[in-house]
C-alpha cells in the first residue's frame, strides 16, 4: 500500500521581491514529484490565509504558469507582514493554525520570508512538541535587505542590487552629458532602513576612478553634513558632475532620520519619505548647484525585467532545496546559500537550524564601507559582485513583460469558525 | 580629380535620451562611407562646442566604439540647452559659427535635437542666404517628450514609454501582492512637463479590466481634486489596491502645477518638484491609505537597459538619413518617421522643412484621453503600442551593461579669439 501523502502549506511572507515566485516554483515543482506530498496550500495573502482558512489550491494551476512564476515578480499567492507573536502571548493564533492543518491534511509547512518569517516558523516548527501536532516546517530564505545570517546572501537581494547598480550607471551617463550647462548633482534613493547592502550595490557601478557613484550614503555611517558637502563640491569641480546613491535609513548621528528632517506641507503636516529631496535641497541650498533626484521605491524590488539570472537560479534552488529536505524528514531548517572557496564563483545548498536564524540580523560589516564612509571598498565589491551576474530576461509580448496571474482558486472551507486577525 | 570633401558638424541638443547615441552611429557610419563629408566633428557640449572651438574628433573613434553608441544611452559628446537667438538679437554666436565653420573646413551642419533645436537648425540652414556662408543643414528629431509635428513620433520617446509600462507594470504586481495588509495606493512620477505622451505610455499596461495602472493624470487635464479621489477610492473597493502614473505637468484648472502647490521645508523655502509625493500625502490625508511613491526621473530617459528596439532602430535609421540627405544636396530638413498604412505595424523615413517643424509643439489629441481624463483611449493604444515593439539589450560584463565611453579627443584649435556663451 502506497504511504499516505499529506498536503503541505506554503505562504509569502512580508515584502515581495523580483524573485520569490521563483522560489514558489521550486516548491510547487519539486512537491509535485514528491513521494510523500500531496497538494501544495498556498497561503492567501500569506500566514493570514492559513488563520482565514483561504487556502489557494496550486494543483488547479496549469505546469506552464507554474513554471513562469519563474519570471514573475511580485507574490503570486499574496503576502502579508504579520508576525505570529509567542505561543505564550497569542495561543489562539497557534491553535487556528493547527485546527486549520488538520482540517486540510496538512503537515508541511513552507514559509518564505526574512528575518520575522523565520522567527514565525521557528515557532511553527515547535508545534509538534509545543502542542503535540506533528509538522515538518522549512523555512525559506527571501528579503531584498540581505540581512538574513549564515546564508552567504538572500535571494531577491541580487535582482534589487542590479537594478540599483544598472540604473545609477545610466542615470549618471545621462547627467554627465549635461553637467557643463545644466543639472550636476544626481541623488538617488534606495531601499534599507537598517543594513546598507542596497546602497552598496550602487557602488558596483563604479570600476575605475571618476565612474559614478562618487558618493554612497549608509545607514550604518552617521550623516556629517559638512563632510558631505564638501565631497560633493570637490566631486563636482574634479569630474563636472556627482552622482550619488542614498539609503533611505540614512541617519545623523543622534539616530534622525534624514528623511525625518521636519519637512512639512502646505497644511504643517510633516512631509513624509524622500531622503533624495532632502539631500538634494541641502545641496542646492549650501553649494547652489542645479539637482535631479529619483526614488525608485517599489520599483527597484519589482524590477523582473532586469533581474539578476544568479539571483533566480538561487532563488529557485532555496524552494527546491526546501521540499528536499521536508522529503527527507527534516524540521525546523532553512536551505542557505553557501559560497564555494573557487576562483570563479559558485556556490551550493547548505541547512541552517531556524532557531540559529530567527531575529538575527545581518549588518554590512564594516570593512566594507571606504574609510571616509562614502563608498564600497574591494572586499565588499567581490562580495556583491557574483550576486548580480546574469541576465534573465522574461518573454515578452507587445512589448511587455509576459509576468503570470494565476487562477487562485480556493479550497472549500471546512471549518465552521471564523478567526479574526 | 576627386571632389573636395568638406567636414561636418554634428550636435546633441537639450535633454539626453537613452537612443540619442544610436542617432549619433547612424550620422557617422554613414557619414564614412559618404562621397561628399569628410570628418565628422561633434561640438563637446553641443552647440557650445562650436562656438567655443571644442570639436571632437570623430575620426579617432574605433569603428567598434562607435558601433557602441548604438546601445549607450545619454550623448556620448555632451549636450546642453543652449539656444541660439535670432540673428537680428545675437548676430555675434552667427558669425562666430561661420569663423569655426571656415576655419575648420565645415560645410555641413547636423543638429540633433526638440522643438528648440530645430529652430536653432532652422536659423543656421539659413546662413548661407542671410549671411552667404555655403552651409548645409539638416535637423535629426529626438526628444523624449514625443511633441514634434509632422513627423509620426520622436526617437527616445519609444524607449522611455517602455520603461514607463513596464515599471509601472512590476510596481502594480508589487502592490498587488501586499495591499491586503500594507500599501494600498502607488503613485508613480514621469516625465512630460505640456504634453502627456509618457504619463500615456504608462496606460500601454493596462491590457484588460483591473489592470494598472488605474488612473493616469495627464498636464493637458485640469486636475479635479475631488473626482481624482473619489476614483482612487472607487479604485481600492473594487480591485484592492489602485495604481497611478502622475505627469509632472499635471495642473489645478488655474495652471498652478501640483508639484508647486506650496510645500516649504523646514526652513520655508520652497521644496522642489515631487508631485508623487504631493498626490500621495492627499490621498493620505483625505482617504487615509497607506501610500508608496516613486519618481523615476532621470532613471527612465537613460534606461537603455530596457530600450524599445523599435526606437533603436528608427533612432539610428534618422542619423543615416540626414546624412543621406546632405550627400543628396538638401538643405533645411529634417527626416521623420512615416506611418504605413498597414495592418502590421511598418514605417518608412520621410522628409520635414525645417521651417515647418522649428517651434511647433505637437500635443496630445483629446481623442487619445477616455472621457473621465483619467485613461488612455483605444485610438491612443493603437498609436503608442507599435513604439515600445521589441527588447534591444545591450551587451553586459560583470552584470553590468557597457556602456561605451568615448576618447573624444578634441580637434586642435585654429582660432585665438575665445567666444563668451
Amino acid at each position: 500500500m502506497a504511504k499516505k501523502k499529506y498536503n503541505a502549506f506554503y505562504a509569502q511572507s512580508g515584502g515581495v521581491t523580483a524573485v520569490i515566485n521563483a522560489t514558489a516554483c521550486g516548491v510547487i515543482e519539486t512537491a509535485r514529484a514528491s513521494k510523500n506530498i500531496g497538494k501544495v496550500y498556498a497561503g492567501k495573502n500569506g500566514i493570514i490565509g492559513a488563520l482565514r482558512e483561504e487556502l489557494i489550491d496550486t494543483s488547479k494551476e496549469s505546469k506552464k504558469d507554474i513554471a513562469g512564476l519563474k519570471f514573475t515578480p511580485s507574490g503570486a499567492f499574496g503576502s502579508c507582514r504579520h508576525k505570529l507573536k509567542s505561543i505564550e502571548e497569542n495561543k489562539a493564533e497557534y491553535e487556528r493554525l493547527i485546527e486549520v492543518f488538520k482540517a486540510h491534511d496538512i503537515r508541511y509547512f513552507f514559509y518564505n520570508g526574512g528575518g520575522d518569517s523565520q522567527d514565525t516558523a521557528h515557532k511553527v516548527s515547535q508545534l509538534s512538541e509545543t502542542m503535540g501536532y506533528p509538522i515538518t516546517c522549512i523555512g525559506i530564505p527571501k528579503t531584498v535587505d540581505n540581512d538574513l545570517p549564515i546564508t552567504d546572501n538572500c535571494p531577491g537581494f541580487g535582482s534589487v542590487a542590479k537594478y540599483v547598480a544598472v540604473s545609477i550607471r545610466e542615470a549618471a551617463f545621462d547627467v554627465k552629458s549635461m553637467a557643463e550647462t545644466s543639472t550636476k548633482v544626481f541623488v538617488m534613493e534606495v531601499m534599507g532602513r537598517h543594513a546598507g547592502w542596497i546602497a552598496a550595490a550602487g557602488g558596483l557601478a563604479c570600476e575605475k576612478e571618476g565612474d559614478a557613484p562618487h558618493i554612497i550614503l549608509f545607514p550604518e555611517i552617521a550623516f556629517n553634513k559638512e563632510k558631505f558637502l564638501k565631497k560633493v563640491d570637490r566631486t563636482v569641480k574634479k569630474f563636472g558632475y556627482c552622482a550619488i546613491v542614498v539609503s533611505e535609513g540614512t541617519a545623523y548621528k543622534d539616530g534622525t532620520f534624514l528623511a525625518d528632517a521636519g519637512t512639512v506641507d502646505a497644511f504643517g503636516h510633516k512631509q513624509l519619505g524622500g531622503v533624495a529631496p532632502e539631500v538634494a535641497n541641502m545641496i542646492k541650498d549650501e553649494l547652489g548647484y542645479k539637482y535631479h533626484w529619483a526614488v525608485s521605491d517599489y520599483l527597484q524590488r519589482a524590477a523582473r525585467h532586469i533581474a539578476s539570472a544568479t539571483d533566480v537560479d538561487q532563488a529557485y534552488a532555496m524552494g527546491k532545496a526546501a521540499v528536499e529536505f521536508a522529503d527527507a524528514g527534516k524540521n525546523a531548517v532553512m536551505p542557505t546559500i553557501v559560497r564555494k572557496n573557487t576562483k570563479k564563483y559558485s556556490w551550493t545548498v547548505g541547512e541552517a537550524k531556524l532557531a540559529d536564524v530567527a531575529n538575527v540580523e545581518k549588518m554590512m560589516p564594516r570593512s566594507y564601507i571606504t574609510r571616509d564612509g562614502f563608498g564600497i571598498t574591494e572586499e565588499c565589491r567581490q562580495y556583491l559582485q557574483p550576486l548580480i551576474q546574469g541576465e534573465s530576461y522574461p518573454p515578452y509580448k507587445n512589448g511587455l513583460p509576459q509576468y503570470v496571474e494565476l487562477k487562485n482558486e480556493l479550497v472549500k472551507k471546512k471549518l465552521k469558525t471564523k478567526f479574526k486577525i
